[in-house]
């Protein structure tokens, strides 16, 4: 599993306020701390507020980039946020998450990714919201694939998001967010899935719990990449643990290796 | 999922020390916390030891079976032990622990689930052993099927094991699992499917880790009935949030009421 570092995201009020007071070794213990968790990206999230984003996230880049050895990723559908950041940006790899199915979001932000050779999270999500059938998902899926192939970036360079809704507003959610990922790659075998898995527990009591149960259920279906809390050693030993069990941890070495490094729970 | 609660094992060093001491009141306190904690049968295994097998499990049966309300299930693969003991069972509904695809096996013991009416577990096990493929596991799983017809036991009667394999042998053995669960119902509807799943973590550290994400996966893949142990409450509390999150727990209501009633782990 590809684990993408949420924990950098201004709208948590501390990432806020941190930010707001440009507390340097606040976000360079925390990118530090995630890379030592297991984090392969950093995601940074400077907020959504249009006057503010454009700086604070090149601030945020210029912060962290250097104190990690992993790359970022880059949370805005800010085009002129992600550029000026990008100006600055220096390691080979990056993310960008994310575009949507939406004309205007696919000419805005597809030429950034195509020239700075990023990564890209699309969202199974149009104009019309978020679909509430597996077909009507997979016509968005079509339409973020073609999108990519139109501005010529590879299949590969492209992590849908098939969009997790909370469980405890339809029962149905967990298993058709399941069914559509397995859909995916099965009609699109260089795409890979990626979810922020911890949407599904909204609204319901012991929400960690549930998420880890969710991640379980994400691997045994396939979850390519997860934007998660590294620092949740509950969800990464679940996350091990399910991995080794679906045989795609050779000889289970991820697993034995946590455990060796005490990262799992008993 | 229905619980099968297994702690009432002879095979276990302290259960066996309490069936050599006549313990009542050890088996009565046994039977009843499983119970509590959510068994919907009780499991009864008075060991492997031919000589006195018939005797203990009809003793276990007497001492358990006024105690609880849940039926029990009657853990023993010797023709003879399992006559004796359901002479004296008094309950409406009983379960049989098991067959296995073998000539011997299925004509001593299924008449005896046919004429008590009971519910009867067979395993995926020929007289070569467990298959190593998902096809050949199937071919047992058509044994046991048309066994139970030639003795004119509904389909509904009958739960399969596709039997646990550790992953510790075999990375494989998990998905290969996995998949033949999915089969079952898909080629015979009516059938139900069964584990004993702990066995997927032997060898492994951190079993109980382990065991609890095989349920999770379990639960992700159909499985309709488990034999656990149900006082282990974080292996109960992924059960929950995985049914929840997989829609078959109306409303979420299962996972509602352990939260309630203070089951769930944080």
């Amino acid at each position: 599993m590809l684990i993408i570092a949420e924990r950098i995201n201004a709208t948590r009020k501390s990432i806020r306020e941190a930010l707001e007071k440009r507390d340097v070794e606040f976000f360079v213990q925390e990118a530090r701390r995630q890379e030592e968790a297991g984090a392969h990206f950093i995601d940074l999230n400077a907020g959504t507020e249009a006057t503010r984003e454009v700086e604070d996230l090149r601030w945020l880049v210029e912060v962290v980039q250097n104190e990690v050895n992993v790359p970022l990723c880059l949370d805005s559908a800010n085009d002129r946020a992600l550029e000026e950041a990008l100006k600055i940006y220096t390691k080979d790899e990056v993310m960008i998450n994310s575009f949507t199915a939406e004309n205007d979001r696919i000419k805005a932000l597809l030429p950034i990714a195509r020239d700075t050779k990023a990564q890209v999270v699309g969202l199974a999500m149009g104009g019309g919201g978020i679909p509430q059938s597996v077909e009507d998902r997979m016509q968005l899926v079509d339409v973020l694939v073609e999108a990519v192939e139109k501005y010529h970036i590879l299949q590969e360079k492209l992590l849908i998001d098939p969009l997790v809704v909370p469980v405890g507003t339809d029962q149905n959610q967990g298993k058709l967010f399941l069914e559509t990922l397995v859909k995916i790659p099965e009609k699109y075998p260089p795409v890979r899935t990626v979810c922020g898995l911890s949407n599904i527990s909204f609204g319901m009591p012991n929400r960690k719990l549930m998420n880890r149960a969710f991640m379980g259920l994400c691997v045994g279906y396939g979850l390519h990449a997860a934007i998660i809390d590294p620092l949740d050693r509950k969800l990464l030993s679940i996350m091990f643990a399910s991995e080794a069990l679906m045989g795609c941890d050779e000889f289970c070495m991820g697993y034995l290796t946590a455990f060796r490094e005490e990262k799992l729970e008993k």
